[in-house]
């Protein structure tokens, strides 16, 4: 394998500071410019970040995002983005566009799923057709796309797992990143660019861990896509077993933990050494009020918000602050005004920027555990 | 009445142009700055222009726009916009704004109409709760409100509705104009600003026309609001009727016809001497799918455009236009994405403010008749 021609991981992925905590900050070299990190990437599930448009996107001026390929692959069809010019051209947007591989989609969307060593077999969850992935023809699929990350099929596994369980689609998720490899080279010799970031999974299981990252490790790659957390098991085991999950991992290329978080969150897993993270979370919750705060989270529906004629957070320089208050954010809620729902996921991701901004300062200021510590005390969820 | 202060009328309203047809161009001077007329006014029914923001309507620069006093006066009640202030600072936007009587949605939206010479009781859709309005509550209720065009409560009939029965809530109504003047001087003493518009009805009955004109035209106020067009009774026979009505009202008023309409409605409704019209047709086509054009209206979700990378319209100077195609837009409607409703709905009410400003063009240079003619023969519904 290690002559097939990838990127310099040094070239690639550049660690700034180190904090003895084990956060760090670096910047990735992408081929959508550099990308600071820790980052935090909003969710385009289906080539938009929920409520938002691209002239949000450049307000707001995420570096990096993620697509979900399961989803684009059904709806509108990756022939459909190749043909508008990849998904940067069809949703008018240029960033690092990270897309996974479908295979927790395939998990927890789909109406059948049928895996065998080959690839998986599913019926989709908009229509019941029938369809079938392989390792090479979602590297094929992501290069149809034109997204500039890219992850490997994998089988997730379901939780509660046996251990043994969990090893056989560990397995097989291995052989999927191995096969995975000249796929990524066919799709670079006929000119994609792009950073290969397998897909991790077997982190719950200690005996597997090892094994898992040592096999990541030697594979020719400039990232890792870590998947398999937060699918269920107790939050508080999380950041341990992803801390033992890290410190195997090789620390030059960058870690992008899936699904992951809250506010709280992004420091947790930032202590354990991750460097990307994406969640629905921030959006989602805006959609039924939640409003993001250094205070903490509040619904602005609430009744004692009915004549609050103060912005959502007196702390926040966002758009959505300086121009409207509770009181009127809360009414278009009730009233189920679609524009409440944009308004409050662009103050939510806002937020989330500025956190993230708040942690690699931090970082590169060496002091990430006493601004953790703080940042904790004032978080009321 | 007449020693009752008013603004003077030729102060108010200027007549530009004149078009043999009877379409006119003029400027109405409010409390929130110039008007040119004809003008069609945006629909912020619950203080928000669906699915857009103040930033976009700073963007599309309505200079009117119409609030719903009986929405507003539920939900989130009249004290509650008083203390944000009034409806502009409420919303964030800057510019005349009227408000109707709610005397329509008691009758189309409500569960109990009890009508009698002092007022109406109605029941909220919302929850039921029971509400009296009476001509002079809902003049205080538009002065909390702080709109800057004020109509009066009507009693709308049902149509069809026989002639006595019209007589009879025409009686009314003009009465409830008599009680209205005088709660309109009230405000006016206590620092109000605005245009006293009261609402007419009785247009479709040849006989109760001119009853109906007489008193308007007698009735001290800087413009009319024309109700009880366009609520079902057949289209052909509208602008025929509503041309001999405006036939009948003194010109020196702006005429503002209520709930209307179509592109085409835009051109015929001008035709008859209206000035001011507002309508949700644009905004509530958009969130369907409804594209509107100068070459008619299409909708995006149809099978042809999913690989359509042109504009929604290629005439069309809009941010939307400019950004996004007819293949990304559908696909966006197709999943349900919110940020599709804001797009499509800007579009829409640019492309009425497009058409309004080819209209007065068209007046001021004295050719709208074959405007209208070559407009006609492009727009296909």
């Amino acid at each position: 394998m290690n002559d097939i021609p990838t990127p310099d991981a040094a070239a690639t992925f550049t660690i700034e500071a180190q904090d003895p905590s084990g956060a760090r900050a670096g910047i990735l070299r992408t081929p959508r410019g550099l990308v600071e990190t820790p980052v935090f990437m909003p969710v385009a599930t289906q080539a938009s970040v929920k409520a938002l448009d691209s002239d949000d996107l450049r307000r707001l001026a995420p570096r990096a995002m993620l697509a979900n390929s399961y989803h684009l692959y059904l709806r509108p069809g990756v022939e459909t983005v190749a043909l508008a010019g990849g998904l940067h051209k069809f949703m008018d947007y240029d960033a690092f566009i990270i897309t996974d591989s479908g295979g927790f989609q395939v998990l927890s969307l789909s109406k059948l799923r049928e895996i065998d060593d080959e690839g998986v077999t599913f019926r989709s969850h908009l229509d019941g057709s029938k369809h079938r992935l392989t390792p090479e023809s979602v590297i094929r699929a992501q290069a149809g796309l034109g997204s500039d990350g890219w992850t490997t099929l994998d089988e997730c596994p379901p939780y509660p797992c046996s251990e043994a369980d969990a090893a056989r689609a560990l397995d097989r998720t291995m052989r999927w990143v191995d096969r995975s490899v000249p796929a990524v080279a066919i799709e670079r010799a006929a000119g994609a660019k792009c950073l290969f970031m397998p897909l991790f999974q077997g982190g719950l299981h200690p005996a597997l861990r090892g094994i898992s990252a040592a096999h990541h490790n030697s594979t020719p790659a400039e990232g890792i896509s870590i998947g398999g957390f937060m699918v269920g098991e107790e939050k508080a085991a999380t950041w341990g077993m992803l801390g033992e999950t890290t410190a195997l991992l090789r620390a030059d290329r960058p870690r992008y933990l899936m699904g992951v978080g809250t506010p709280r969150d992004l420091w947790d897993a930032i202590a354990c050494g991750v460097d990307m993270m994406d969640c629905v979370y921030p959006t989602r919750v805006a959609r039924s009020g939640h409003v993001m705060t250094y205070a903490g989270k509040f619904n602005v529906t609430n009744g004692r918000f009915r004549r609050d004629f103060t912005p959502l957070d007196p702390e926040c320089s966002c758009f959505v602050c300086a121009r409207y208050t509770k009181a009127y954010l809360g009414h278009l809620l009730r009233c189920g005004e679609l524009a409440a729902y944009r308004l409050l996921s662009y103050h939510n991701l806002h937020y989330m920027a500025s956190v993230i901004a708040d942690i690699r300062r931090a970082i590169k200021e060496g002091r990430f555990r006493s601004a953790r510590a703080e940042f904790m005390s004032r978080y009321s969820v």
